[in-house]
């Protein structure tokens, strides 16, 4: 049918091919919280190289068995949307897997969600909506937005009392020397990569 | 090609059938402040009734000329995503429209988003990564919170200061009584038409 206003009315957005294809070799268990955050460093080293987005990406995981839900990584460039962090791409792809908005309800077992440092102020928003029960991150200090220049976003001061007082307990520090590495690789290889509208200003993506 | 895994791979969101079949009777400029949130409120009074998801609706809008860009409704419920609120399906619909995730360089018109009450966490960091300049609301009172039984999230204390910081100004308070009069009336319909998991705690969409 013959469209008659100028509005777009679908999003779509998509992970990149070349984690597709490895999504068949993700079969394993990742029993320990280093096995987790170990994947998202690896995929955060990866993303930005290959230009879909920043250094960042998420996991959703049954941390009671180690099962891999979902995969998320950054594809605001690759995608066009600002919104699809990588928190946002695992949460919403467990949510289409599993067939529920809510990820508290998905069968009694309470999901985790696995980032690679502490999530933007939209991702904490997100991950609160979600359902998950459990946040883990390779850390949560100053080092991201000081390496990569990327802007965090206002948080509340008290941003992990919040979430606990939400039924949502926190672990942070695993790997975090690893995932710092990353962002101080992402961090010197600036103007190559990005300043993609050559203002002098990293976009925040 | 077949899968070989069971992750998926892609997230999907559109708008309901009812506002596209109305879109085509959006031509019309919205100059004022108070015409951008009227549309807000009559969209998301009929979103809830709908099924769609919560009573909340947003729009993008060039001020400069009243040139709608995007309509966005909370379709949480429809879609299965706990992360496609109002706001970021009118974002996600702007940046589609126009064919970049950075809204702040589309054309050199600084866009505003207009929304029936301020953002959520969630929505309030993805208004400051999608290059719109001004934040339009019906209002910003605990109002909300008390008539729908929404919980808003954390949100930073100065939360209108963070945002001018960063570039963009904040418009509240724009027929603020119509909005609340929507909120009340979905408070008033909470039994029969939420409460999905049988809980008696209202699910957060």
């Amino acid at each position: 049918m013959k469209e008659t206003h100028p509005f777009a009315t679908r999003v779509n957005a998509q992970l990149p091919g070349w984690l597709v294809k490895e999504l068949h070799t993700y079969n394993a268990l990742l029993p320990t919280a280093e096995d987790r955050v170990r994947l998202t460093n690896r995929l955060a080293a990866r993303n930005y190289k290959e230009g879909n987005g920043g250094p960042f990406a998420a996991l959703v995981v049954d941390p009671a068995t180690g099962e891999l839900v979902s995969v998320g990584v950054n594809v605001v460039l690759s995608s066009g949307l600002s919104s699809v962090h990588a928190e946002v791409m695992a949460l919403s792809l467990a949510q289409a897997r599993l067939g529920t908005w809510d990820l508290g309800s998905a069968g009694g077992r309470p999901l985790e969600l696995v980032v690679n440092w502490r999530p933007c102020t939209m991702c904490y928003g997100a991950l609160v909506w979600s359902g998950v029960k459990h946040l883990l991150i390779a850390g949560d200090g100053p080092e991201c937005e000081a390496l990569t220049g990327f802007d965090e976003g206002p948080m509340p001061t008290d941003w992990r009392a919040e979430l606990e007082g939400r039924g949502i307990s926190v672990t942070s520090g695993v790997l975090r020397s690893d995932a710092i590495a990353v962002f101080a690789e992402y961090g010197r290889s600036d103007a190559l990569v990005y300043n993609a509208r050559g203002t002098g200003a990293r976009p925040r993506e």
